[in-house]
C-alpha cells in the first residue's frame, strides 16, 4: 500500500510566506513518520492515514489561527496501482477483510468519539473516489450515508459534500470517510478543501 | 450528460477580495451558457467542458495579470451517476462511440493548436478519475502518454502530473486530458491546481 497527499496550503494575505513558514513548524511531531517533499506547487506528505490526517489538521489550524482567510488543498490517495508498496505507509487500516457497509459506517461514527478539540472552526468540501468497482457509487453513497449521522455534515452540492465544525472533527471525519469506504486494498482518492475565516457569508 | 466545477480563486494578497471580483469580469462572455452559483466555499460552474475550460483561463488569467500570486482549484466532473442530465451540458465530445486510445490521443494533440495564448505563464497540477471501469489505468495511461507529447508537459509527481506553460495551452490540454479519457458517457472528474507567480523555485 502507498497512501499520501499532495497539500498546498493558501493564506490571504500580502504576508503569505510568513504564516505558511510558521505554520509548518505545526508538522514537527510528525515528521519523523511522513516523507516530506516540497515544490512550487505543493508538498507530498508520504505516511499512513492515522498520521497523515492529524498533520494536516494541525499544519492547518496553526495558520487558522492566525484569523488570516486561509485554505488548504489537498489530493489525497492510497491503493494508486502506479505506486509502489511502502513500509512507510503500513497501516492497520488496509489489514484484513472489508466488513459489511454498515457496519463500517458504525465503526467510522464510533472512531469520530476520539477526535481532539482545536477551538479552531472550518468549513470542509470534498469527493470521495473509488477507482476499479463497477459499483463506485455504493460505496459513495454508503460515505455520504455516514457523514449525514457525522455531526459536521452541512449540505450536499454538485460533486461535493460540505461539512462545517470544530476542524478537529472535520479532519476525523475526513479521516474515517478515507480509510472505511472503497475496498482496504482499492484505489481510492479524496479532493479536498478546507477553508477558514472567510469573510463571505455561509 | 451533467458536467461542470467546483471552482476557488486564491489570491494571496490582503486585498483578495478585490482580485477576485475584478476578475469575475472575465467570466461575462460566458455566463450565457453557464449554471453560476457561489458560497462561501466555491464557485459551481455548470455548462459543456468547450465552455468551461475557457471560462476557467480567463478568469484565472485574469487574476493572474494583477501579478498576486494566484491559485485556481477545482474539482472538474462530467457524467456522476448521481446528477440529471441536463441540456445545458450537451457537448460534441460526449456522443457517438468512444475511438481507439490511440486515435484519442492523436485528436487530442491536433486539438491543441487551436489553443488561444494569453501570455500568462502557469503551473498545473491535476490528477484524472475514472470511474466504474476495472480497467480504469489503462485511460490515465493513455492520458498521461498524451500530456508527455503535449509541449507542456513539466513532470510526474506521486498522485498527480504538473505541467508548465502558457495558461492557454495548459486549460486546452486539460480540456483534452477530460475529454478524451474515459468513455464518453462515463464518470470522469480532474483535481486540479492552477498556479501563477509564486514566489517559490520550481
Amino acid at each position: 500500500m502507498y497512501s499520501g497527499a499532495q497539500i498546498s496550503l493558501y493564506p490571504m494575505t500580502d504576508d503569505f510566506v510568513g504564516v505558511i513558514m510558521n505554520a509548518l513548524g505545526a508538522l514537527d511531531p510528525y515528521r519523523d513518520r511522513l516523507r516530506i517533499e516540497t515544490d512550487d506547487i505543493s508538498t507530498l506528505l508520504v505516511g499512513p492515514p492515522e498520521v497523515l490526517f492529524p498533520a494536516m489538521r494541525e499544519l492547518f489550524s496553526s495558520a487558522a489561527r492566525t484569523g488570516v482567510h486561509c485554505v488548504l488543498s489537498a489530493t489525497i490517495s492510497r491503493g494508486c496501482p502506479g505506486e509502489p508498496d511502502d513500509a512507510m505507509c503500513r497501516s492497520e487500516h488496509f489489514e484484513g477483510p472489508m466488513p459489511p457497509l454498515v457496519e463500517r459506517q458504525a465503526l467510522a461514527l464510533a472512531a469520530l468519539g476520539q477526535a481532539p478539540r482545536t477551538d479552531v472552526f472550518s468549513v470542509a468540501q470534498f469527493s470521495l473516489y473509488v477507482m476499479g468497482e463497477n459499483r463506485h457509487m455504493d460505496e459513495i453513497y454508503g460515505c455520504i450515508d455516514f457523514l449525514r449521522g457525522s455531526g459536521t455534515f452541512e449540505k450536499a452540492k454538485n460533486f461535493v459534500t460540505k461539512l462545517s465544525g470544530d476542524t478537529g472533527a472535520l479532519f476525523a471525519t475526513l479521516e474515517q470517510a478515507f480509510c472505511r469506504f472503497g475496498p482496504p486494498e482499492g484505489h481510492v482518492t479524496i479532493d479536498l478543501t478546507v477553508s477558514a475565516n472567510s469573510p463571505s457569508a455561509r
